[in-house]
């Protein structure tokens, strides 16, 4: 099949799929989760395979270990899978009902999106984890996984699919992608596919962003930041920043510039300085921090960049207005913290600060879906429409407004003698 | 100034727009309407000098009537004004909230999307319904009207931007572009916008939306469909489909095909040819509608076509599946009524065509913001993402996540001793 009767076909059944029951989805995500663990034999087979390509062409020690999908792995997808059953449906809920007159009842009602492409890394278990997710929601998805994974992604492709018939959900919902190639087709789409969710690099990601007209719901940069105010407490806005630049530095959600309140840079400096080189980061600073520690000089390049790496930019600020200028100005609107005792600064903090996740004395790792609350996730947004932050189930999900009449007509209600509408909440 | 800009200052005043509370608004929309009422004067002015030109370019008469804005209108507008005032405000809402672990809480708060811009025809009205909805939910807009309509926009942006500052909003929110190359200009400004939405004809929003990486809102095609089915009332069908159709033709949510259950075409289609033929309708029939009735033959490109005119195509189908095929393939997801006396098949109906509005027992042309009781509408969308159908005040709000910590690390909820989460839901 080409790309474009791959999507038509996709577009097809996701209409019947967005009319099945909670139960018959949770009972096709049991199957899922029981055949995976039944055929983990033929699962690890194929996963060796790629291991060994992976080990050949000397892929670095940390992509090994994601591309890895052994007994333990396969057990934590089951468990994930078995705490998604327990979620409620994001579908058909009533969002808000009025009746607009006796006997003329409007329903809002969530339903899925319909058909979702998703392009993700060579984390096996990131197949597993997307495609439930779009199946709890009611979604058609088209999956392109990393090709260092292409064996294990084919099997688990394979399984949950064959899993979901036997469960008489309708075949064809699931559908992998192999190349490039069918990425690029995929993208020109837009007839079929009504979102695009793609995960990986900055530049992965914006050249997905470039080359289509499907709405992209995602996030290119991770530029977070922590301020530390002049009213913080220093043993705490020590271990937040810790935490926030290194308890995992490829991460999106990791700090890459910490502003600090004049106020108290003289003392917290060189305490943070300590305790972050201690973790092997190298700071890059402004002049009024380089007049205060030893640190590399940062640029304006810095304050725009993402390392993913244990490097730090440090800037001295004059108070709230300026970190909150500043990160405005080179933040990506995706995670940003202030540490402060005073609730009136961090409430301004906040509000003003536009970014899909702003966080009050806590560390900008919390970003994220499982985390959150949420179950998995599919991706963190920095969209400003649809779904913003982590995005889980209900992300996946839009509306459609049902009316329910008895035969009435909109000539009555205009003219004259025109019927009023009565426009009473329900809901 | 450039577009650029112009953009640029929207940018910055939305984020302190952002934080404005509701008493603050609803006084600033109070201020608006006063000073409509007050400079009465001035506006028909300006709107007499555009009458005058476009007398003069002989614009067709229904445009003529669109264009004029009186005493009338300007109480029309008032009172649409004092309508917004008393809706709730948008922003600010706790959409829902979860206790992460104990003294570590997330929020998820309702918050302007930021810089919206909004093209549309040759209404002053438009121009005064849109700026507020935009005011109340918080958001700066950038606005193109109709260059029919120039002076009296000119004149009325004036008014409602002295208005807000006099009421202390921050200046600037409101920014009026002049030309066919401002809008250009202004469709490539995605680091400022976050949001386009146009109104007009099928052509001009393609246009916008093949010519922008900024997310766009609404609607090209208004195909909608009524589908008689074979348990319809036929009484309640011929005045459903004259509604559908004739109430107002020029509009997105009139009905364009009507399909007829073959189980009734030979009593129904001469019994509504008549009813519509009255209207002036011309019909255009499938072969199988011929049979029946005398009418012109449709082709492919019938079901299609938004004819925005009294003519309407017609098709025999052999019931609910493939009304419902019928529809997701030549729909324009816009609006689509079954006429049935059977639940079960309205419910099948309204569960598998996937429209924003699907409708049972009444006219098409209730899809409508107004009639749903959303207050104004900035306009219709066929969107899948973000908001479907009428879009009021809360399309026009997107959220943030605040999570309000004690210090709370990353590094204690990993690892070996893990710290649980309590994931408590508190709304």
């Amino acid at each position: 099949m080409t790309i474009a009767e791959i999507a038509a076909a996709a577009r097809l059944v996701s209409i019947r799929l967005a009319a099945v029951k909670s139960d018959a989805k949770n009972n096709a995500l049991v199957q899922i989760s029981d055949a995976l663990k039944q055929r983990s034999a033929e699962i690890i087979a194929a996963n060796e395979k790629d291991l060994a390509v992976a080990k050949e062409n000397n892929l670095a020690e940390p992509l090994l270990k994601r591309l890895a999908f052994g007994q333990d792995k396969i057990a934590d997808v089951c468990a994930g899978i078995e705490s998604l059953i327990k979620l409620d449906d994001p579908v058909g809920k009533t969002i808000a009902a009025t009746e607009l007159d006796k006997g003329l009842e409007l329903y809002k009602v969530s339903c899925p999106i319909g058909v979702i492409g998703i392009v993700f890394e060579s984390r096996p278990d990131a197949l597993v984890q997307i495609s439930t997710l779009c199946l709890k929601s009611g979604n058609a998805a088209l999956l392109k996984g990393g090709s260092e994974a292409e064996n294990t992604n084919n099997i688990l492709a394979r399984i949950i699919s064959q899993a979901t018939e036997d469960a008489g959900l309708p075949a064809g919902w699931l559908q992998l992608l192999h190349t490039r190639q069918d990425v690029a087709e995929m993208l020109a789409m837009s007839e079929y596919i009504d979102l695009i969710i793609p995960r990986g690099s900055n530049e992965f990601v914006r050249y997905i962003m470039n080359n289509t007209d499907i709405p992209v719901l995602g996030h290119a940069d991770g530029i977070c930041h922590i301020y530390i105010d002049g009213e913080a407490d220093l043993d705490m806005a020590v271990k937040l920043a810790v935490d926030s630049k290194c308890q995992y530095v490829a991460v999106c959600n990791a700090a890459e510039t910490m502003l600090v309140d004049e106020k108290l840079a003289q003392t917290f400096l060189p305490r943070v300085q300590t305790a972050l080189e201690q973790k092997g980061v190298e700071l890059r600073g402004c002049e009024r921090s380089a007049a205060i520690i030893e640190v590399k000089p940062a640029d304006e390049q810095d304050w725009a960049s993402e390392y993913l790496d244990y490097i730090l930019s440090v800037k001295v600020v004059a108070g709230l207005d300026e970190a909150i200028e500043h990160i405005n100005r080179y933040g990506s609107g995706h995670t940003d913290a202030i540490v402060t005792e005073n609730k009136e600064k961090a409430e301004k903090f906040m509000e003003l600060v536009d970014s899909g996740n702003v966080f009050w004395n806590a560390s900008t790792r919390f970003s994220d879906g499982y985390r959150y609350g949420l179950g998995a996730e599919v991706g963190i947004s920095t969209n400003k429409i649809h779904a913003r932050g982590p995005v889980g189930l209900e992300g996946l999900t839009i509306y459609k407004y049902k009316l329910l009449g008895a035969g009435q007509i909109v000539a009555d209600y205009c003219g004259e003698d025109a019927k009023k509408f009565t426009h009473r909440k329900m809901k």
